[in-house]
């Protein structure tokens, strides 16, 4: 439709390549949320009459409750191109009202927003409803033996309720993580035109306030070119999936049957089809390789942002698919996950044959003996390394050994104290989202009429 | 179906996790030609006796006939177990002896080699194409100056031809990659088993033999667990691809309106909705974010294969398809770029008019005072860049300049001639290639028999 | 030293291979400082004399005056046996006691942290630095015409000023992210142990008040094992690196003689060895590069930490160089940036050159008769599109053009009223670090007694 | 001194951030080397004359002998710099010939394209030696049984032969990808100038024999701009390493005490300096954590070509040091590895445990029943997972599980048959690839005159 006049009809397949009408399925919702806050101000600053404002909006509405069809999309650049198409073609060429005062660049960087931080949202309520079964898993498993390694090698005596917590540790850090950057992205671009503004006198602040975000994006350059929102939101996540997987790595190696530490749900196994005695940890492989493809998105990213520009280019347009890429991993995947945890359970005896076969306490034998006999660690430790080489049993009854005093330890009753207190946490901050959630939709809902 | 004895009947949401036969449609024609082939062996070992073999081959035929719909294959972890679910269902309990001998590990393997070097072989075609489009636009534009840049400023004046001859040689050299990892990928993992092999004497050359292939993988481990083949298959598009887009580059440069150098052909270009003067190169901006994309896939694969281990895990599974959409991305953006290509023509005022302005020509003055006068490069050299500090325009004649006496530089009759010499090297590698392709035609259709 | 009793005395090339020692030399003031916290620990909780404390004490501060000298360093692992071995040979065998109640795993990540801190800190000098630089240029150039641009091609006009609250919004976000991750970072690790903890009862609270730390980090296994907060920090910066990239994009096309739209200072510049005219822009090349390495090295961080689980793995060591080196690319680049936009100057004869020649206000004139006449802007961007196409130019005057009314906009009175508020953000902000910096100096030097 | 005379004196802090000087150590003997070729050119075709082309070669060579020394490098943009500005201070103006007919952009690839191809060779000789070794291991333990693992989990018995045979058929494939990049590598750019050719009538044929080249690369621009090679070489290895770090964690597996597969020497493993009890495989991890820097390495080169168009850019200038720093890992770390095999002992008795714990051997088992029985396979499967799940104990004795029958399997027979065949491939191309490294030896030496 745009290309018209200065460039005429354009091709079907080069249209067709450079057209983001599928991928813009992500957005839909939210391009006609920002097109009715946008016909909302242009009424409200008089380039446009109640009654052509009205007759928008109902259109719009219309077509969002149509829904999005890929069959009378072809052709079409993009979601912005196609509504615009469908005013018109619907109301005659007052719809053609709906581009003034605006961009598709400043449209669909909104859009984005209004979608990524609804889905920053339930990616708090996962890591949260992850952190409750973790910390629940803790108690539950506070005195249950696992052997901690380092270097895939045993290294201390330990529990589940300490890898609980650990777990709990991290993904509390993530959220963290994720409510900041839930403030970067929930401002508004809207109102910023192609790059350097627009001549309609629109109030940016209030348009941001109609939908709920917490201030504007302040420089429209900035507003409309950059995607520094978006990698930060997506390597955030991707940061945390990262250690996730070495974590899967530790599971991986605990459901080892050489090992069999654990043993989890037979749903998240899978056996082979000529092997009939396998037992794959399934669930665990497609998460953690999914993992690889979010460094994979990333990158892509960072290589399709090398060489544009401030402002928009195309390129951009590509770009956003990894998002939501990147946000489906994680979501999906740390649904398995929380679900795998949730089964996890300790076998006494597979970590009872490796304690028989194999020293892991040494270090707190050799502590323990350099306080109570005032000698130098150092001469202890060397003296437990000959008693090992030469394969003498050394160490500390294990019982003793998991009783470390430090804050943050192996310590039985240190893990079920401190995961109570999380539990806590978890719960208050489960209500504090959930009320914003609560408190966009109304906003969202009443944009759309719904 | 496999897991059922052992595990029990596992949950749709984790079989839908983990199951790949939404991926698995890229390969099911190469599934089931495997799997024929794989039959004809057992029934020439005989394994299973003539009947038996007849009746699975031809139940596989009907069910390749019958397409691959997405809508009954919800619950199968892949291809594999669908199918085989489908030859019990058909042919009864008979069904069953197509496990025998093989693994999924192996089969997989294959039909992903087979589809990987049929999707090779049409990549040589397409770039054999580019080489075809490039070529003739170098003779056309053997003597259409262009001003080449370094450092995106100007440094010499040369052609168009030039630098079709320029694409060329990167073009063909990425065309002697691509026909030699043909050979590593064109080789039969067939009869590997799961990892170590099987009990069943499969004769393994005779296998790779009937399916067209150059040959085994030899050892087992490594035919099975690797994915060496797909990751240096994968790594030579990008490394191609990235390189073609720092081309891309070139090619922004040269249409923007201050410099316009070159024009191509409207439907290659976007336009804005607010902005009516915009005349944006999208092609190739989607072109080049694309690359970016296949440079996040790869890292992709890298990131997948990091914690795995020498034989299969499911991870593996989760790396093909970025092996798929780099393929993808490499043959549907060379089209489009071969056909901007075609489109170039050279903008004789543009060029003109940076000419007028700027000196690029000062190099081969000074080569030239040089050379006459017999004095040392560097003091002619610094005579001319203080000559052109206090503004005077110090060069060579344009015409001069180009005519360069080095072989594969900027020289008009060394361009036409290189051109025409290349010409006929694509005319005999394309008709090389294309009677591989008929050659695979022919085996794969006899196993099929269609 | 460590490994002679239990796996004897090691090959050099081996330890070399495997060793940290060169690296260490990053770290080795913060080792010292986290050692000297230690010591202080044990002899509060009587685990070694005062006697002996002290001892200890003044030979880590000897050592640490002493400096790092890598001759004397072959064979040691790392730079904690290597100062262990050096108390030893200085004290005798109580230098042994240095071992007690901590791990290398525990120390070498509270040394990570305090250098990292300290680093950040640093960084965020740079950025206020670099934005005290842009907000005075946005003032200066608040009304200097540039010609923005999309998708490489002229979009609309605005000012120097714009692009330089563009710089700064960017930079602000960027400053944000740092003060948040500078919290991740500032909690201790300390009296961890290897993973699970340590017999001796280490007040963890206490330590981490005694090096400036705000709180600890709770987990002992997390503590230790995770590297969260190093991708988290690096990822902060290569984010913003990569953006910064983006505008680097521009300046280049800026420089380009075709537009000359702005001028550097010649210092930024280099020219060619055979061609005199060349004025390349060597810094802002080679900082784009080094951003592309950054990128690099983030994607090393996730590759090590693919395969390695939960607990220290030795993997890890060969992380924190990357750590390092994108702090460096980070400080040494944005000061090189920071000095190249203050030299930056527009060239208003390049600037309307390009006005004269090409249209660039077409959005703001359609807007403008659209909202005067009261038609549909699509009608009147079509009408618009027509006659650029056919080659009237139809434009708004540029001055016009610039006054846009909305927040954020090219307008020039608004950017000046900006960037005055901003620069006063930039002064207060800039207190706060410092007075953090010279609070942590103080704890530092306290420890170090210097 | 390019610049004094257009754009002055330079700062030294911007030269010293955009220098490539230090880098240049790795390539300073080519650069040497390429510049004697050109100066032989120039006195071939008479643009200087002998006695002049005689001293300049001196000069070269003295400078040459006289090594690369960092302290005098200060203030120079890069190694040619320094070179052409001592040629003027020992042989005063007419050392500014060595200026014509060249740039730093023809040079500087050139001398990169003589050290990789040395490092590719050097790397072939590695790899040989490494086939060597696990060629040797494999007749040595061609019957020694090990559990051969898919998920991490037990799958099928196989030998460390078969094991060994899996590294030699991917290093097999690696070293022919070695020798195929060689070819791409191997040939001259030098004559192309910076971009479009030189007037100076250079016989690039001629050149590219003298300094054992294979041929030329054809266009000017492709031979100057583009580092196709440099990536198509480093993405290579990268494939290959990141192979081996997947085999890296199969031998780190079979390293955990609980398992005890395989011991190694113990110079290959360092212990803590709190748990004396811990034998961590450091050499393995260090290796492991640097294939994950070559990957980052890798990016980083993807990532800095990204915004660079065709003709050279300061950016290529920070591409090779990573380059150099994958070969520098690969070569490390496969000589490392090398040893690491070369030491790897079978520990019967582990396996012999894991073997007594778990059915490894059911699919070989069912597969014997079913074609001894004449019962569809999955029917037979299905009644030994059946036993499985109940925990009777189904499977075949491992001797006769090993001896399969196909090509390439855990046959032991079949092992040692093949491992001896590879030895004398092996040999045979050790003798080929010396002899190119004596040949090119030859060549360089006599260009040098040593």
């Amino acid at each position: 439709m745009y290309r018209r006049e200065l460039l005429g009809a354009g091709s079907i397949d080069k249209i067709s390549y450079t057209s983001s009408i599928i991928d813009d399925s992500e957005i839909f919702k939210y391009v006609i949320i920002t097109l009715i806050a946008h016909v909302n101000e242009l009424e409200r600053i008089s380039v446009i009459n109640s009654d052509v404002a009205g007759r928008i909006r109902d259109a719009l509405r219309d077509i969002w409750r149509g829904g999005y069809e890929q069959g009378k999309l072809t052709g079409y650049e993009d979601v912005h191109e196609y509504i615009e198409a469908e005013l018109i073609r619907r109301l005659g060429s007052i719809g053609g009202w709906i581009g003034i005062g605006r961009s598709r660049n400043d449209h669909v960087t909104t859009a984005i927003r209004l979608r990524l931080r609804r889905a920053l949202l339930d990616l708090m309520l996962t890591t949260l409803r992850l952190r409750e079964v973790a910390l629940n898993k803790a108690v539950e498993g506070h005195d249950k033996v696992i052997i901690g390694s380092t270097h895939r090698q045993p290294a201390q005596v330990t529990t589940l309720g300490h890898y609980m917590l650990y777990l709990d540790d991290l993904t509390r850090d993530f959220l963290n993580e994720l409510m900041h950057v839930f403030e970067l992205v929930n401002k508004s671009p809207l109102g910023s035109g192609p790059l350097a503004g627009t001549m309609v006198g629109i109030d940016r602040f209030r348009e941001a306030k109609e939908m709920g975000f917490d201030g504007v994006v302040d420089n429209t350059i900035y507003a409309t070119g950059s995607r520094y929102f978006i990698i930060s939101a997506a390597s955030i996540i991707v940061n945390y999936l990262v250690e996730i997987g070495r974590f899967i790595n530790n599971l991986e190696m605990w459901l080892m049957p050489q090992l069999s530490y654990v043993s989890a749900d037979p749903s998240h196994l899978a056996t082979s089809s000529i092997m009939p005695h396998k037992r794959n940890p399934a669930t665990l492989e497609v998460f953690r390789a999914r993992i690889g493809e979010a460094v994979g998105h990333l990158m892509a990213m960072y290589s399709i942002l090398r060489p544009v520009e401030s402002g928009y280019q195309l390129d951009l347009q590509e770009l956003t698919r990894h998002l939501w890429s990147i946000i489906r991993i994680a979501s999906e995947g740390l649904s398995m996950f929380t679900d795998f945890i949730s089964s996890v359970k300790v076998n006494d005896e597979g970590v009872k044959e490796s304690l028989n076969k194999y020293v892991v306490t040494a270090a707190e034998y050799a502590e323990v003996v350099a306080m109570r006999e005032g000698r130098p660690f150092r001469d202890v430790y060397n003296e437990v390394a000959r008693g090992l080489r030469s394969g003498t049993r050394v160490g500390l009854d294990v019982n003793n050994a998991l009783m470390k005093p430090v804050h943050g330890s192996s310590n039985p009753s240190l893990i079920t104290e401190h995961a109570t207190a999380r539990l806590n946490e978890v719960r208050e901050l489960t209500g504090r989202v959930n009320s914003i959630i609560n408190k966009l939709d109304e906003i969202e809902n009443k944009l759309l009429n719904t």
